[in-house]
């Protein structure tokens, strides 16, 4: 018969998807040996069978709790309603940590009769009624949804009348059963199963649902189910309880990191309700304990090699560590942790790697502050600086209103379970209740959110929406400023800037160049993103578009004759005038690139996005061209599209006007001929944009190469070119076994792979995407993360068909893809040679394919 | 060693592939005995090894011609170039029968000796002249290109001048060595083998080329030649040529058709220069030889099994036949002439439907003139009535013209080769010489273009651009109208009408059905489509498209309230009010359907395509909702889109508006109830569009089945109805396994599909697909004939995965393409169950499936 439940002594750390995370992690700890309160584990599978019974704990299920339990009383030496009580926590604990569930119902096992065992065996009746009243209450919230405001309303109203205790627990109770129409259950068994089944059902509620599909977890691996027997925190001065870190999750400094209370719930930490103390001042309180302290966490830190989150508890003196795990932390400290850990033989390169959520380092090339802007700022408040970065936005107090907003600084007293999708979009969160290990600090670090906590000097008033500082009020709505790196908030919206790479940082991009199998180039057309991105650690440019550079002042008059011509010739006249200014365009990005490839894609999109919309802009061309302004309306008119995306643009307009695309090859070979004179190596790429049949490739690669080779023959100058094409069109992917066949390299152009796969116009499709996305008829924005089963099918066949024709034929991809981690898991799996994005994502790029790598991965359809 | 000349005696018709159409039907008819002048053909192989031999007779083939011209020397008692000289004929003639090849070489041989010698043998010396002068012409022509109108205007100068014979040949060498820069060749053999390499020569000239690739002949077969000895029409009043169809061409009545000429050669007929007379009046002027000719009409029709195109000539009473192959006819005289061929138990139907080219019989169902119209009509002038069908155009007086302006009316003088391009673009085609079986004629009636000629009374001039009649002048650029079934000419445009189906049509219709492995469909969005469609045999209705009843009168108001409505209650209001009347809509088609499924695609184009342009049109707006003008303006600012193709349409209304389908969907469900009510049975359909996502189809399926199982319920009325989905994008087709699950059937939408798969706007695309068809960048224009590798590949696909998911998936195609007899060879090829179409192409449609079905032929990619 299969076994659903294990005691700590029979578990151990690799079984933690049967047992969850925090079991798992308590039976290693067992089998350690540290002090750990004794209990057992309801396993993941139970709490999946539990959905298939219909959501009743079945007979063989309870057996096991019982067999399980008398175990437990036998160990522990108590009985559970007993004259010598057991009491337990329980708590729910998947294998992947998700905060949304159910976490923790301490105390169980009080009732009347324990609650009175508990008083005289401690000799400390205050403490045995705070623990009888804290169960009630929790018990009441988590398994009945019953708000909690409700009990502090009543609370307030018990201690202003001065209420008994008998008679404030029978108040407590009544609110019970006003509530649910029945009694609070007395038997400890009872309150058990309700419990279990209470974490059960927590799987599936909306939030851990929300949880799931916002990080990619399925929906079927389940939760463990710990019971624990309890050790008290709140007995007095002589216990208490606190979280550590064994590194600075904020920083990584390698430097014991964490709060405590004396005489406390670890409840009481994590709420944020109580502020709690440095870890560093238990020394001074309780010496022995404090030692004790840091030679388990070194012992745990090593053990698990990472980083580890520790939660304790000191019940009279006695220290016990109540549960383990990998710290969250930030980008910086990941980083920092990660090299660190190398750098002491702990763990290897590819380890470190894999230690680092690609997604959470954007935050560390986003935008800071700037010195000279915080140093002419005036701090409005201080708090805790729970999460680093900087965010401004307007101020909203409820998670509806950032929903709503699709963005802003999210305030509230202290953040619950409820807000994590309110959270995950706020630009900023701001808390006035909470410590650096509060809900809102923890959450926001793993999501990368800027984040202020423990802000007690802000005097919040959600009713009337505003907060008050001292004489200044911040309404709803109002501009305010956060610094996550030192806690200040300031009025209004301060500029940001670009922050540095350290040293750290730029060992784990080496490293990930070293191991990553596919080259990271970038998407930049200008020798300043050029530049951005050589320093980023690009291998090259992946896609340099050249229509930006016709938009600049001394171009785009020339461009527009150029559009406007109405023959060869004067369209000749204006290309002329543009060579020169194209060729210098090229120049600054090769020695940007110094030796790496530049594909450079010819004009792509179609010619009417360059004509002016403004008379004076018109009047400028009467002139130039010496034609009328009515000339110029009608000539303008007879470039509108119906629908420019499936218009007359890239290769097309190509084959139209061949002198465009010959032009702008004599540019790129010119431009690339004069670095290499220069001693400067060169490897220009031509790419040809939205190619849906061999024969417009064969029809413009002819042209172009007998331009190309003329202009190097006359130069005497050796140089090495390509010719390739953007597959971008689903045609092209159908048929990329021809279109290879007269093409160099392949670059999937997955923006436009995707809107015209998906038949989604990206100007358009806001009108109903939202929609999807609520209607769950799109999982994802595939603009933003690769749909794999349609575009991604149509990438597959391409790079079979092409390799098919060419077996070493060079294929990536430059659409916005190329920088979501996501996305390049795919790509890895398909065998594309590289991902090209924009320069700010290369870091986070390098990361991914290093990750990709490792793993090897291979996806199936 | 390989052969590579067959004599006649050696060959057959089954070697057709060999020695082309007329050697293997000249070998054949020797061995049937007939009266064939003797001769030889030189392979098609040949003519391919030439071009691999760098266009050189390479040693091996000329022995084999002097060693054939031996035999034939034998056979026919006479030498070539001797004393009792052998005259012989060089004709081209491929496999497949191809104007704009050279065609024939006559009374090669001649030379000074031979000349006289002929004159002497047949004491004809005007005869042996004339022969003389028009081998010199042919042969300048055919073989050096030199233009013939250059021997006219010396012939001109000659006659003027009274020149004497042996002078007369002396300065049609003379101009033969101006022209060519070395002496006319006087032996026979240099003659022979420069002839023989012409002929080899013309399988590449540019005519022939645009001749193989508009009729998809492949370019290696290559062209036999025929080398023949010299029969001679011209030998005064006792000779004679003609040409004659076993049946006739143009209405496939079972009598003798054709011409003859007294004391011609062949080329007199077929040029059109001389008029010739009716075959009929044959017998008057030699009785023996016209019955003999009947006779070996019959045998020749009964050996082939198909109607004869038969030249024959006549020398000195004895009858020789020169050629015999399947005549040309119009679409009317194929549906006759296959009819009664398996009527008079001469073939089967099977035989009989793949003798009818699909493509043709659209003239049969496209308009003529009304009788009233004709009536009310004054003629300018007749002609013969070459090929049948209405005309109407502006007159051009040369290919080039009818190309530049796409159309048009062409009139020559007499057309050739050069005007096969023009012709096919032409609308109709007038000429002042030539007969029934001259060139205009017979390619007329081959492309199935309407075509007047011999119109002898119209006096041209080329120059001016004009032609008069009478006092009456035509320029260029004016209208006129031909009725080609009976050779009128009409100045001005005259109105056409709708032709009826004859007994024969419905006959070939009815075979095809029954043979036919797709059903045919219409697209039919009326009652009257719906009939017409009926009529002509549809199996159902494959699309009935709702957005044109959204424009009718009564509702288009209502439907712009839908649109502009600004929440869900106020759309419900207009809803309800279209509801009534799209019952109606559903009601007429589902009756005249008769018990055939009907497939009602919801709607699909984007909703501002409804929006008023007029200010009237807003006023009323303004009135019936209730708002202001600015109102009314900005609520459609905020429908406008960039590119409506990739927009907010389709089931992404469906899925926003979820109000509309519903609305439609009950508005099926009820008109069918209603009508089967009436006791004619229905079988609705509903198909949703621009389906891309399984989750889409998923969505809407759930709402309207719990719209339309409530209806019918609440009906009491058993009914049965699918719910199925277009495939059109790219998307759906790499997913269609998955979308299968949702749909009971698929239909292509093969416009949109081409359209996606392209990314080539059909709004837009105009601006460069003509350019790319110049290019060979577009071999054929993918709206009117599917692009397999690309668009075809898709739906290959999506045809696999849909079946691997559902065996027995209903799916069919109703795009522009079901109508097309090319895509619908590849339409049977991937095993679609349907192709439906606009309702004129149903005949064409059912035509093309049976041949299809025929063949049995697969596509392989």
């Amino acid at each position: 018969m299969k076994k659903f439940i294990y005691p700590f002594k029979d578990g151990g750390k690799e079984m933690k998807s049967l047992l969850g995370g925090k079991g798992a992690n308590l039976s290693e700890m067992t089998k350690l040996g540290l002090p750990i309160p004794q209990g057992f584990v309801i396993t993941t599978e139970a709490s999946m069978k539990y959905y298939e019974e219909e959501k009743k704990i079945w007979k063989g299920l309870k057996k096991e709790i019982e067999q399980n339990l008398k175990n437990l009383e036998a160990v522990t030496d108590k009985n559970f309603g007993g004259d010598n009580p057991l009491f337990v926590s329980v708590r729910s604990g998947a294998a992947i940590s998700m905060p949304g569930m159910m976490d923790t119902i301490l105390n169980l096992g009080l009732n009347d009769k324990t609650y009175k065992l508990l008083a005289t065996q401690t000799g400390n009746e205050q403490f045995a009624f705070n623990s009888y009243k804290r169960f009630i209450q929790m018990f009441s919230e988590v398994v009945y949804g019953i708000e909690k405001y409700k009990y502090d309303l009543l609370e307030k109203e018990l201690e202003k009348n001065g209420t008994e205790k008998e008679a404030y627990i029978k108040e407590y109770k009544n609110l019970f059963k006003s509530e649910v129409n029945f009694k609070f259950p007395e038997d400890p068994m009872d309150q058990l199963l309700a419990a279990i089944e209470a974490v059960f059902s927590s799987w599936n509620n909306p939030r851990a649902i929300y949880y799931r599909n916002l990080n990619n977890i399925p929906h079927d691996i389940g939760t463990g189910v710990t019971v624990q027997s309890m050790v008290f925190g709140n007995m007095g001065d002589t216990s208490g309880t606190g979280v550590v870190f064994t590194r600075n999750p904020s920083c990584g400094e390698n430097k014991l990191f964490g709060e405590f209370l004396i005489n406390a719930q670890g409840e009481d930490v994590v709420a944020g309700i109580r502020t709690p103390k440095k870890i560093e001042e238990l020394e001074a309180v309780m010496p022995e304990t404090y030692k004790e302290l840091i030679d388990l966490c070194n012992l745990l830190e090593d053990h698990y090699k990472d980083m580890q989150d520790i939660e304790f508890t000191i019940e009279n003196n006695e220290l016990y560590i109540l549960q383990t795990r990998n710290g969250k932390r930030t980008a910086n400290a990941a980083i920092k942790v990660a090299t660190d850990l190398v750098n002491e033989g702990i763990i290897t390169k590819e380890k470190a790697i894999m230690m680092i959520e690609p997604e959470m380092i954007s935050q560390l090339l986003h935008p800071t502050f700037s010195e000279e802007e915080l140093a002419n700022s005036e701090v409005l408040v201080t708090g805790l600086a729970a999460s680093p970065g900087a965010a401004t936005g307007r101020v909203y107090f409820s998670s509806e209103k950032i929903k709503e907003n699709n963005g802003g600084i999210l305030v509230r007293l202290e953040t619950s379970p409820e807000d994590i999708e309110g959270m995950n979009i706020a630009d900023g969160i701001l808390t006035v209740r909470g410590g650096m290990t509060s809900h809102a600090a923890v959450v926001a670090r793993g999501m990368g959110r800027c984040c202020i906590c423990g802000c007690g000097s802000m005097d919040l008033d959600e009713e009337k929406k505003e907060f008050k500082v001292g004489n200044i009020t911040v309404s709803e709505g109002e501009y305010i400023s956060l610094n996550g790196s030192t806690g200040n908030v300031y009025l209004g919206e301060l500029n940001k800037s670009d922050s540095g790479l350290t040293d750290e940082f730029k060992m784990i991009l080496d490293w990930s160049s070293e191991i990553g199998a596919m080259k990271v180039l970038a998407n930049a057309d200008t020798p300043l993103d050029a530049k951005v991105a050589y320093d980023f650690g690009a291998n090259g440019i992946g896609l340099c578009r050249t229509e930006h550079m016709f938009f600049e002042e001394k171009k785009i008059n020339h461009v527009r004759e150029m559009i406007l011509a109405e023959n060869s010739h004067e369209r000749k006249i204006a290309l002329d005038n543009i060579l020169p200014l194209q060729r210098l365009d090229f120049i600054g990005i090769f020695e940007a690139m110094k030796g790496n490839s530049v594909t450079v894609r010819l004009i792509d999109p179609p010619l009417h996005e360059f004509l002016p919309k403004e008379k004076e802009e018109k009047l400028k061309l009467t002139k130039s061209m010496g034609i009328t302004m009515e000339d110029i309306e009608n000539r303008m008119l007879k470039l509108e599209e119906l629908n420019p995306m499936l218009g007359h643009r890239g290769c097309r307009l190509g084959i139209t006007y061949p002198e465009i695309y010959e032009m702008q090859s004599r540019a790129i070979i010119e431009a690339a001929i004069e670095v290499k004179k220069s001693g400067i190596d060169v490897k220009p790429e031509i790419m040809i944009p939205l190619v849906g049949k061999v024969e417009e490739l064969g029809y413009l690669r002819e042209r172009l190469v007998s331009v190309v080779d003329e202009v190097i023959e006359n130069s005497g100058i050796e140089l090495e070119y390509k010719i390739g094409t953007m597959i971008e069109v689903p045609r092209a992917c159908v048929t990329a076994g021809e279109i290879a066949k007269e093409a160099d390299f392949f670059s999937f152009g997955t923006n436009d792979l995707t809107q015209i796969t998906f038949g989604y116009s990206r100007d358009d499709a806001g009108k109903f995407i939202s929609d999807y996305r609520e209607k769950d008829i799109l999982e994802a924005d595939p603009f933003e993360t690769i749909d794999i089963k349609g575009v991604g099918k149509l990438m597959e066949m391409a790079v079979t068909l092409g390799r098919g024709e060419k077996k070493n034929l060079k294929i990536g991809i430059c659409g916005e893809h190329g920088g979501d981690p996501k996305s390049i898991e795919f790509f890895h799996s398909i065998g594309l040679a590289y991902v090209s994005c924009s320069p700010y994502r290369i870091p986070i790029a390098k990361l991914a394919v290093a990750q990709n790598t490792i793993k090897g991965r291979k996806y199936h359809f």
